[in-house]
């Protein structure tokens, strides 16, 4: 029989603990819809007990239709010295009007004594009260065992007792929390196998941290001791270093252990990350595995080399089954191999020893050692090999330009002014425009495109989508070189290119200008072959 | 007898692949002092035999005196078609005159008839050959056994025949490589195991990647099933999804697993690796385990109660022990405590419901609407904080600034020019001052402080030290907030302060006009202690 685990995700909660995130209602919504999407099985959206705004997002979530997820409000067991009658936290999770509550209650008799400072047998009456009293209230109870894996450590005893209170009050599922992270994958796969075999009526959920840098082994190694639901965060936000990444362990469950975790299609993974990464305000780090830009990235020549026989020399998967693109990079080492299929896009008649191939190359060195990287900025190369292959007049030479930026009188809340005047010659005649924006860089954005436009009425579909800076030696603090990256469309495609320099108002300019060159080669081009 | 692991760091060699990355001759001989310092065993340098830039660098490392590591030169198998005496691979790695080299060559039969397209006989014989012609010549031999997870995997048989070619030709060291980086923890365990068992004289190595994110625990398994070396490198940086990440191996095998694997100081590793990442120009993911700044950060309320209890309930360490710090963040979530701890460093004399400490709770929700975060920029905070609890008369008022950039005639390669005029009043008395800079902000600083500095001597001593822009949305490209951190010091205190805007210019003006506030302020509570 096929094996199937479910994911049970708590970006929404957990995750909100990461440093530097916080969501709007509204942020959170589109999150559910994207997590719903993917199939993941739980939805664990916030704890409705902490603030109001919490309360209002399970009210307006309760009308909105899911179709794979069940939605999940966190709590814990009530607080010492009331009633669960008069415990706010508990109350809170039934106003939030969804079948299944998590609520997390202490296994470790060090956080027992230590932390709530009640006794063993105090903290045992907490959980039993408080998971009996939610399942009176026809609720799904997770009872999570904060800290399981330190308390089985150190006093096995005390933790099983823990989670027979909670099953004996009815909990529905035991999730084992490696709370502080510490744990390594065989220790870990060893506790949860005995905790499977002595509760074998009830479901075992592993919850593990990224403290050692395991939480995806570790749940892994969980999954092959028995434990059939898997919780943890997508891209591992969390506070310290982040719960348990789900997108890779989803990829690791499906396309590793054979073992079905959703009901959406895996190769939305991708998609569905850059989305709630964009939602998160956070950027994917290059070399997250399956989904990161670097992660089918070659650059050494003897591997690309190897990919361009056989993909299956150094990928471990297809990138197409998570939605990811194999990337070849450019650079010094990969050689002459990637730089003449840039070209053959371009011109297809060009040998590697071709003259202007030579000059192509002392290019690309060159603009390397000023800090230029063409990777992720490929078509500001293109733009080079352009200028390069097809020497005829320029579409337009750069002049003058001149921003004016002030922030006038007393009152830094008030607005700033910035404006930019941009001269450049186009066909033999002069033009210049000038434009106000919202700072140097979009004023100056704005009055290049307005020169331009009179000359290229095709530019008037151009707009930019992304725009990044990366200062380059932090040394030289406000004086450090800068890298800045901009993504551009036309609707139909898009494009990226690069500018450096020390002076970030000149770095956009360069980038900008770049991606006008390049729109209107591109544009040369097409009409070309038709 | 206590166990001991050698770290083989590959940082300059396989972690040069990394997308974005190449270093400089200074920086890797910078980089190899910092290992050494740090006690690994080997440094695996770089391949003399693949650029010129390379065997410079052997021959001015040759007159470097090591503590404690040795260095590698790393190259392949001889090429298919030569004699070993005709191969110029083999030729470079004896000229760059290092005892220790590591031979890379197939272990899988599908890259032997795929990618190298030769028999599988001719691959035995390339290794043979290869490793028996550098030990003639007094070499200690690495054999890298390429691919050798997925070659054990798919031909048992063959993998293991390209293992004792290696060894009957006389090699020092077998190194598996788990080059694809796809292979699960238990299975790098359970074929360790067995090749450790198959040759018993000789010391096994385990060579990770990250592609399916266990290439730390991948390491830590293959070290349990008997290997005696690690190799890695620091940060994880390299191809794809990176190496196994040294820095928290390092830390697991002292700290998890008892096994001495270091000869320096294992409190070192944090500003180690902050270091080399310097060199490297890249940033250490806040979330890395062990010495990434949110590694030991506390958000959550009951986090920051518990830790402020008794660290050992919410950190699996003391961030002492690998040379990083405890934070407690400050946001909506944390509550009032840590805001009271704050406002006590400042003053000592008020309590939660102090009306001064609600208005300032209002302040700071108010700030994080407009894209404010104080993580990372506490002393901003602190100046809001001594501005409502001292509401004596401000240091200086903001009268007016102005800049002016240009980028003149037709070369986009000649400097820029940039000017600032800032008018401020201080005392009753108004002041203007003018400044030239590398770019509006660099004109900016230098201008905002050139006006106060004539009142306030102190803050000559003042300089940035890192400057950092964040966009905030995406979706507006040049016209989107952004938020500037700056960290500044005086020599004896370093603080950062933050201003968000759409403006880069603006919020640039605001993180430097926080930053001289803080000083003032600072250097006037420190003359009223004395």
């Amino acid at each position: 029989m096929e094996r199937r685990v479910e994911i049970f995700d708590s970006t929404l909660r957990d995750g909100s603990q990461g440093e530097g995130l916080s969501f709007s209602v509204e942020d959170k919504l589109r999150i559910v819809d994207e997590l719903d999407a993917l199939g993941v099985a739980y939805i664990e959206a916030g704890n409705p007990g902490s603030n109001v705004k919490d309360l209002t997002f399970f009210q307006r979530l309760a009308s909105r239709h899911l179709a794979n997820a069940r939605v999940v409000a966190f709590g814990s067991t009530r607080r010492h010295g009331v009633t669960c009658d008069e415990d706010a936290n508990l109350a809170s999770l039934i106003e939030a009007g969804v079948e299944h509550v998590a609520i997390f209650g202490k296994s470790w008799d060090f956080q027992v004594s230590r932390i709530l400072r009640i006794t063993l047998e105090e903290n045992l009456e907490l959980i039993s009260s408080s998971v009996a009293w939610l399942k009176e209230r026809g609720r799904k109870v997770f009872f999570d065992a904060e800290h399981f894996y330190d308390g089985w450590r150190e006093n096995r005893e005390y933790a099983l007792a823990c989670l027979k209170a909670a099953v004996d009050a009815g909990a529905d599922t035991l999730v084992l929390c490696e709370t502080r992270g510490g744990a390594l994958p065989d220790e870990v796969y060893e506790t949860t196998r005995q905790v499977v075999q002595l509760f074998p009526q009830v479901p075992v959920a592993v919850h593990a941290h990224n403290d050692s840098g395991c939480a995806v082994a570790s749940s892994l190694m969980a999954v092959k001791a028995g434990a059939v639901q898997v919780q943890g965060t997508l891209l591992g936000i969390g506070e310290r270093c982040g719960n348990a990444d789900l997108s890779t362990i989803i990829a690791n469950l499906e396309l590793k252990m054979g073992i079905r975790c959703m009901t959406g299609r895996l190769d939305n993974l991708a998609q569905t990350c850059r989305t709630v990464a964009a939602l998160c305000n956070i950027n994917i780090a290059s070399n997250t595995p399956y989904i990161g830009s670097s992660a089918f990235a070659h650059k050494g020549g003897m591997h690309i080399d190897g990919v361009l026989k056989d993909p299956m020399s150094f990928e471990h998967i297809r990138p197409e089954q998570v939605g990811s693109q194999r990337r070849l990079l450019m650079s010094e080492v990969s050689g002459r191999a990637l730089l003449m299929k840039r070209i053959e896009r371009i011109r297809s008649d060009l040998s590697k020893d071709s003259p202007q191939v030579r000059r192509l190359i002392e290019i690309l060195k060159q603009k390397e050692v000023e800090g230029y990287q063409y990777e992720g900025a490929e078509n500001s190369f293109d733009v080079i090999i352009y200028r390069e292959l097809f020497q005829s007049e320029p579409f337009f030479t750069f002049v003058h330009y001149q921003t004016i930026g002030s922030l006038p009188y007393a009152d830094p809340d008030s607005g700033t002014s910035h404006t930019a005047l941009v001269k450049a010659r186009v066909r033999g005649e002069s033009a210049i425009a000038g434009a106000e924006g919202k700072g140097p860089v979009n004023a100056l954005d704005i009055a290049l495109r307005s020169v331009l436009e009179q000359f290229y009425p095709s530019l008037r579909s151009v707009h930019l989508t992304d725009y990044k800076v990366r200062v380059l030696e932090g040394s030289d603090a406000t004086a450090s070189r800068v890298r800045v990256l901009i993504d551009s469309t036309d609707g139909y495609d898009t494009w990226s290119t690069i500018g450096v320099s020390s002076d970030i108002i000149k770095a956009s300019f360069l980038a900008l200008s770049d991606s006008i060159e390049y729109k209107l080669f591109k544009d040369r081009n097409n009409n070309e072959r038709r």
